[in-house]
């Protein structure tokens, strides 16, 4: 297992640099943890990168994308020597930070797209998408209740989630429990090491992570005047380290600065481990400690077994959840982006490692090109490039097919629910920046005016959460592979003489014959040799021990033909933040009508707006509102949600008010309808066109278009387009 | 406010009694805490109640239904005579025993339906529609996972709930946050009651609800031949009073009997307070106390501000939430029935409270005949009335259109979603059982074969919630009502002489000039009335007191015109247990082929079962699978979830295995498909009949079934039906 690991591991770093013949990335010093939409990377950072730049910009940045790429050149260089690690890491942090440079003046030069966030925080705040929680009793930060808008857009990607993946790939979902018990995030690492450093204020107790303390407290005397030079030279040389130092340097750094809270300038205390899970306790003893799960993943992995025995033990085959996931965050911040509490949607997908450099449904997304952003590139202070996902493939840069065939479907599934392909782009992990034990990882990044940030991981995790759970529980994880032809093994098997053993060892007796005979032929045999060489053998049961004489059992040793081995899976594991795709796709579908900079809308697709449809009395005159009533009916007995609107304001301020809630499609009933056959008009929100059609048909046609099952220029081509002039306030 | 809830359970008082003049409902003393699915009373009972039953064995229940009838016209006469509270309370735990007692010999003698309990577990478990959390370290109480079966169920309700409520009723969905801070817990009373009461084994700290331990030793020592008549005379004196013990005396109670664990026999604690909500700490300095939520509802609440004015500030509205509750059980048991994490659904309905004697939509489900069991029924010893809506509301048996409404709207959704209806009645809180702020209760009640559970509650709550959570945030939770003609009012303003109030208080002049005219009109009468008696006035703010002199401030006093007035809204609550509901769907479901006792299967309505449709190759001829895939593909393209199984089993027996996870329709590709035009056979499940039609038509088809948009009878009529005699085993 650990071999196939390493030899991905490999055939990342050769993608990485073709130069490169060995590379240590599997190290105890990597304290990067599993990065994952809503949780990330222990430090984020949001990058914002690979525009496509016209030559006047690239020329300024040239010389920012020179400098990343000697440094890259020097990580490569000091790989290939065997360097300490403590000269890689300096290295890689001084690349990282060249990086951000690098980014931000991308960002800074990039043409502006006339986005206005304060405008669409007011408009999704108004129209109650989401808002602070709690906010009567003041709010708490890091938590957001999601309003009729917001649960309705929540519910509506989640629903098309599990249409693209838990029935397109025949995935086999659960919901398992939130609160988990402690040894079950043990094992998975998360006790141990889901954690930042945190300081507090020694007199009222406020909290700041350290690393962003230090950061934000040097980068300002850098701009201190009263700060001398050779103090300013020395902050130059650490700044770039922060994101690698320990415990103990960080507590270092803290006293060499002198470093106070940046609040009530009190001192403050060394930096403390902080585990970002909610513990409480479970049951009434309060001695079965537990805590809210960080993420959704292990409650698939923890029914592994089931799931294989539901498969009729058949691999590959896909867990999946949708569900809650928790994380104490410091100092939350970012909006949606960063919260305490998020909803998430993972997928194990579990393949045999033989088996994962190809995958059947490959050909599905072979020609799909999209923008990646490798290792190499990154390092070369290069923008993201567009390939094929088989190129990807076939030229090393994305480890095999099983992850690239995820990396296709999740690339389709958010343009299919309207994320912007001009502001997507895979981004590879830096081989420092994975989990210890991944192969290979992206992200879906997304640019938003916060910058490029995670919201969809995608990491090739191998066999360890099998692994770690097997080992905490002593449980096979494991699933069967055929062998190509059978196979004869030497077995060596142990019978136990109850008799004897009862005699002597009384009420352990059973305990003894229990371990006896699970024992694996290299077990036995040790065992045997030992009592025929020395007349008697030793063994330890938790930790109690026993000696056996030879009359106690009788060995036999025999040929075997097998046809089967047992391995554990691999897992590719695509993890969703959902927050941050609802945010992303918010900023990426807000819209201006042109000419009027007022009036703005969210352009949301179809599937995803939270109601399909609206109906409006042109009038309030008695004789439309039987027609109103109707038409809702009809939609009802399709399930489409839809919005009534009979109030008395002008039809134009009322398409504006219902363009400004992403309703796509508005049935208007005017005084034509009341002619036989009855009809009525039918606008589509993005391009204002309108058609008329009878009113039987409608609720049908608002289904096919809801559902994309027909779209708006099939409907034009069909009924005759309305033509009146939509009024304007 | 609190008038019209006085005249309300004045209403109820009728209802049990027409002799009652008053009755003390609202009292302290009243513990009995809100109840709701998945937490219910703080003591919940198993009711087995409502069957009709034949002649001979009502004889044999006779005398027990004349018990409580005699104890029930008790409790009524005392309440005539406004006995003291304690007697009344004794007289009404005496009463809930005969309840109980009538309630297991009705359930002795009702005829058993051959259900077996043993075999659902099993298909339960193997299909893994659910089973233990975290089973491979253990397991833990109390907590349960979904597996691929019982997860596409639970989706499958949800989606029903939503298009049934809140599409239906048009209700404003919220999802908000578990973790929740305990200033609202407080507030809304769960802090300080939402506990029960527990005592600990002093040796190994092993812990037991009190109530259940004394009453368990109690019984036990009824039957023990050693113990004495005369003790054995005062066990049951006190086993009535169990359930309205408060601490001391049931620490008294253990005492005077030596009450020892049961599992150890150790000595054990005197009893403790344990709140039920799992605690633990928000952000890193400690301090921000959280709880789990137990409940979705208070969620609503805190944004009503923002739902109302969603609603364009017009009553009446619903919100509504479907989310995770949690409750720290001190013993989980009954499987999916009480358990520590469970799913919710929520509807919070805001009402003006003069205008809930009438529901505009109440005509909808005025002739819906339901089983209600009223309080006056349960304590005169009768079983449930089947009686209309329309008539309950109008001889006071439900206190008004609104909650009555959604009765209404509880017992259609039950149906719709396969609840059997002669395993369903509407069993009314008795005044004690209420909330202490409930004006009427009822719990639609399920039987299972653990007895009568409550599934979901339907509350109408007044205006407490609100009430509280105004009262603790000093926000105005309040709508407004149009008066039926405009009304004067006299007002006294203050205006305040910023000048010389400037001058005095520096600093303070803004805190005093805000205060002031933040005033209302008759604290502004008084102190302009002191002003003129003493020539000064004092005022304090925030604890500080200062004096004001008559030219800091000029009064002045009109009448002003008013056209609304402020008031809180009440709220009708149905709350849904959604594991509760699943668990009963599937007892009632559960089914055994006639003749065949081996093959049961689940019978689970098209719109919850698992996958839609099963889709198999009559073998495994190569000829016949383009055929699959394409059929596969057009349920896809529907969205219509499915179950391809190629594999080698006679049909027959493949049938049975998608019975057995419900799976209603089944596509069977045969050697008849080859002839063009290419067609296939669909099966039914419930009635095994198939018919055969065009390959094309298929998918539609099987869409309109499972949407419940077209009958099988229609179908049978339309397509030539298939007879080839279905192969078993």
């Amino acid at each position: 297992m650990q071999a196939i690991c390493q030899q991905l591991v490999q055939r990342i770093a050769r993608s990485v640099s073709a130069n490169i013949q060995s590379v240590r990335v599997i190290s105890t010093t990597i304290t990067v943890f599993k990065t994952v939409p809503g949780w990330g990377a222990k430090r984020p950072k949001f990058y914002l990168r690979g525009e496509i730049m016209d030559p006047a910009i690239e020329e300024k940045l040239a010389p920012f994308r020179q400098a990343v790429k000697e440094q890259g050149d020097l990580v490569r260089s000091l790989k290939e020597q065997n360097a300490p690690d403590i000269d890689l890491q300096r290295a890689v942090a001084e690349l990282k930070k060249r990086k951000n440079i690098l980014e931000d003046k991308e960002l800074e030069l990039s043409p502006k797209d006339g986005f206005d966030r304060g405008k669409l925080e007011d408009l999704l705040k108004q129209k109650f998408f989401y808002d602070q929680s709690f906010a009567i009793y003041g709010g708490v930060n890091g938590f957001y209740d999601f309003g009729p808008m917001g649960c309705a857009v929540k519910a509506n990607l989640l629903q098309a989630w599990r249409n693209f993946f838990v029935l397109e790939e025949n995935l086999l979902e659960v919901d398992t429990a939130m609160l988990t018990p402690e040894a079950v995030l043990k094992a998975s690492g998360h006790v141990d090491r889901f954690q930042d450093y945190m300081v507090k204020d020694l007199k009222n107790g406020e909290c700041f992570r350290a690393d962003h303390l230090i950061e934000n407290t040097l980068e300002k005397m850098l701009t201190d005047k009263k700060v001398p030079d050779e103090t300013k030279e020395d902050i130059r040389k650490i700044l770039p380290t922060i994101d690698n130092m320990n415990k103990h340097e960080m507590g270092e750094t803290l006293k060499k600065f002198n470093i106070k809270s940046p609040v009530t300038g009190n001192d403050i205390s060394d930096p403390i481990d902080f585990n970002l899970m909610f513990a409480t306790a479970i049951g009434p003893t309060g001695t079965l400690k537990g805590y809210l799960r960080p993420e959704t993943a292990q409650g698939i992995f923890v029914n592994f077994k089931r799931l294989l025995e539901f498969n009729g033990g058949k691999l590959p085959f896909g867990g999946a959840q949708i569900g809650s996931a928790f994380r104490n965050e410091i100092s939350p911040r970012s909006g949606l982006i960063r919260v305490r509490e998020f909803t998430m949607a993972e997928i194990e997908y579990f393949v045999d490692p033989h088996e994962k450099d190809t995958f059947p449904k490959f050909d599905l997304v072979r020609d799909l090109k999209v923008a990646l952003f490798s290792g190499t590139l990154q390092m070369d202070g290069k923008g993201p490039q567009e390939k094929t996902l088989g190129q990807a493939v076939a030229d090393g840069t994305i480890a095999n097919e099983s992850l690239a065939y995820f990396l296709g479907r999740i690339y389709l599934f958010l343009v299919k629910v309207g994320i912007d392909t001009k502001k997507f782009r895979f981004r590879q992990h830096l081989p420092n920046e994975m989990a210890h034990y991944a192969c290979d990882c992206w992200d879906a990044e997304l640019k938003t005016s916060y910058g490029w940030i995670e919201c969809v991981g995608c990491a090739d995790r191998s066999c360890y959460d099998l692994t770690q759970h097997s080992k905490a529980t002593g449980q096979k994880l494991v699933a069967e592979r055929k062998l190509a032809e059978p196979k004869n093994i030497n077995v060596v098997e142990c019978k136990v003489n109850k008799g004897v053993i009862g005699k002597v060892f009384k009420t352990e007796a059973k305990l003894i014959s229990e371990h006896l005979s699970g024992l694996a032929s290299e077990e036995v045999d040790v065992i045997d040799k030992t009592l025929q060489g020395k007349g008697e053998a030793e063994i330890s049961i938790k930790g109690q021990l026993f000696t056996l004489k030879p009359d106690m059992l009788s060995v036999s040793r025999f040929e075997k033909t097998i046809h089967v081995e047992e391995f554990t899976p691999s897992v590719i594991e695509p993890s969703f933040g959902i927050g941050r795709v609802m945010y992303s796709l918010f900023e990426h579908n807000f819209k201006t009508r042109e000419g009027d900079e007022q009036r703005t809308y969210l352009a949301l697709p179809p599937i995803i707006a939270p109601y399909k449809c609206s109906v409006l009395p042109l009038s309030n005159n008695a004789e439309l509102l039987p027609f109103i009533s109707q038409i809702s009916r009809d939609l009802l007995n399709f399930d489409i949600s839809h919005k009534v609107d009979s109030s008395s304001g002008s039809i134009g301020r009322r398409y504006a008010r219902t363009d400004a809630i992403s309703i796509p499609y508005g049935i208007t009933v005017d005084f034509d309808t009341l002619k036989e056959p009855n009809s009525a008009t039918l606008r589509e929100r993005d391009t204002m066109k309108q058609i008329r059609a009878p009113i039987s048909e409608l609720a049908e046609i608002v289904r096919d278009l809801a559902q994309q099952r027909r779209t708006w220029d099939n409907i034009l081509s069909t009924y005759p387009v309305f033509e009146q002039q939509e009024s304007t306030k």
